[in-house]
């Protein structure tokens, strides 16, 4: 087992654990947020036929070749088109139809004239001036074009998505199941948050919590395994328990070196195959990765502030991968720290924060409290800044890169 | 009523209309992406109680002030704490109790001394180095202090949000209600997305299921009053269904100027007033707010993508501001345009693309096709760029303001 590796040592064992999630079909309204599953085509032409952007005339630009204010053409007006109907007759030279808005081009038409460019007198309408073939004439498929990709395979669902697919008819859209993912918490000191009055030298299980609401946010559904005490045979059998119903485990606690941390030899006791122990970064160095079955076993830091950066750097884009996204990735950014960082950092030292733009760019203003254990601070980040292993305190103004954390 | 005024303009008046929205208790998990209702203070320190982040011994720095390895302090371990324990005795001088991470400091120590840096002998523990007072003591309130602001009125709860109220053991958090936004599409054009084959001259009811995707987004839960047609009489009374159940009506189409256009009409007919008629931007000019028992009819383009901009620019802020967001104007950024535009602007206008950070800065790609009926180029697209009125092509570089839609 590998140990005291570093982040991007670790991202990489994980990329390469391959677990498939199933698909299913929901109704449209309820795909919003999901990802899809397959590639969608269009089937037809969005919108379906060439239309008019304007209440005005369709006619044949050659007939108004020679127009002009002395010498108007005058056609006649042989139909009139409202938006929904359709054209029932051809318009041959010398003839236009009165077109609405949306309404379908009527054949032998190739330019439309607003309605306040001429002069309609009774069933005629007078042009005084020539305009182009193609002019006012919205081409079939502006959207989108017949067998045009319409939708990518791995894309989360957005509003405008949802949209494309109603103009396509689609009523049930195939996406990705959602991972579950079974969150366990260990720790003597830790009681249930429902804890009225809390007992000495116990505290509320709030990491659980912080990490069902962080899997929500990435697509995976969170499962409730409980708190264990510190005991590798309890430990053990919950995340045995977590198993057979999740698609991965996530523990919390007793994953350091003391003597009470019993999250390692649970993880032994059951056979897993350990992956790694201890990452190179602060907070969050205190992890494990095991695989079971094929599934994995992340074991985090007992503090929810270290957790929570161990969540987003490792667990939150592997969840992802495996719930299907197309951009699993952390996005990496470049930013200018708004505010230093005193302390030196002889890991890599992970900092929250948000980003701001400012004046055209990239600004990352850091959060007050940094502690392992404060979550506070994750109110409102959208950042985690990565000042590099073996910085000295770090000014004002020095740029490092950032991961984009969605918050 | 005024008419072609600028988005700001409408923007200042949509701001000026009153609705409050109610509240509700939900369960924590719930609770997620709610808006909080109530300013939650903590009624206690999280964590409670001082405690030690390491796995050692806890003592009094002063019993070292004078220990080296010529001459080590030695120290008799009274007890041992694990975590979840409470310390059942005063550290006194010469004194040390042996202490797990987590676990609180017991009364009269100052001071936790790693495993690794003593040695243990017997009952007693081997000190070689002095080490300060307060070394090693993470105070009670780390997180937060007791009585401090743990989560401000108007926030979206996020995961961590949700963790921080978990230690705080709140089990019910009071949330703004979601807005009730009703849905009408009008014009004899629309047919429901679920016709499979598509009536000729018809197209899909696609802007309904995109901006109720785009309400969900923004915290409001949207109701589908149907498509009703290009008749006043008709969208009025659909209008009032809607009027009654929801906080706001938002239609689609038949709000420009043509014959068929009777969106306008009708809500004069139901004696609503109107706020204003039109705006000078494009895609997104044909709209019209109106009022009626205080609640806000926004009528907007039959074009999906030039309603989605409108519904951008004006809706959700609005939206989510009667939702009770603290934040709930789109942020304004500045943005170095990554391609030019080439068609002049004679109004205001708005490009769909999404943000970058390119070494530092912030660039904004356009998507392709910018036409007023796409809803294509909306997918992964997260900002709207604006073009200032009377601006020539705009070539690639040139320096922006953009709106911060949030896809």
């Amino acid at each position: 087992m590998k140990t005291m590796l570093s982040l991007d040592e670790a991202s990489e064992i994980m990329s390469g654990i391959c677990q498939a999630t199933g698909t299913e079909s929901v109704e449209l309204m309820e795909a919003l947020d999901r990802v899809l599953a397959e590639d969608v085509r269009a089937a037809e032409d969005i919108p379906p036929f060439d239309r008019s952007p304007f209440d005005g005339y369709a006619l044949r630009a050659a007939d108004l070749a020679s127009a002009s204010a002395e010498q108007p053409a005058t056609l006649r007006v042989t139909e009139e088109i409202p938006a929904g109907n359709t054209p029932a007759r051809t318009v041959n030279p010398g003839q236009a139809a009165k077109i609405m808005t949306g309404s379908p081009i009527p054949p032998g038409a190739d330019c439309v004239v607003k309605f306040e460019e001429v002069s309609a007198e009774g069933a005629h309408v007078i042009v005084s001036a020539p305009f182009p073939s193609g002019r006012n004439i919205i081409p079939a498929g502006e959207d989108m074009g017949k067998g045009a990709m319409a939708a990518q395979k791995g894309t989360v669902i957005n509003p405008a998505m949802i949209g494309l697919l109603a103009s396509l008819g689609i009523q049930d859209v195939p996406v990705y199941l959602r991972p579950k993912v079974a969150i366990l918490s260990t720790g003597n000191e830790i009681v249930p948050t429902g804890a009225a009055v809390l007992p000495p030298g116990k505290i509320r299980d709030s990491s659980a919590f912080a990490l069902a609401g962080a899997l929500r946010t990435n697509g995976a559904a969170p499962l409730f395994l409980g708190i264990a005490r510190d005991e590798a045979e309890v430990i053990g059998e919950a995340i045995e328990d977590g198993l057979r119903d999740a698609d991965m485990v996530i523990t919390t606690g007793g994953v350091s070196v003391g003597d009470y941390d019993m999250v390692k030899e649970a993880v032994r006791q059951i056979g897993a195959d350990a992956l790694f122990w201890r990452i190179r970064i602060k907070p969050g160095a205190a992890i494990l990765a095991a695989l079971k079955h094929g599934k994995l076993i992340l074991c985090l830091s007992g503090n929810p502030g270290a957790a929570m950066i161990s969540f987003q750097l490792l667990a939150a884009p592997f969840i992802r991968r495996i719930a299907g996204h197309a951009r699993w990735q952390n996005r990496e950014i470049d930013v200018t720290l708004k505010e230093g960082f005193k302390k030196p950092s002889l890991c890599k030292r992970l900092v929250r924060g948000h980003l701001v733009i400012e004046d055209g760019r990239a600004v990352m203003s850091v959060t007050e409290n940094q502690g392992n254990g404060v979550l506070s601070s994750f109110i409102g980040a959208d950042l985690l800044g990565a000042i590099p292993e073996g910085s000295g305190p770090v000014p004002p103004g020095t740029r490092i890169k950032a991961y984009m954390t969605g918050g």
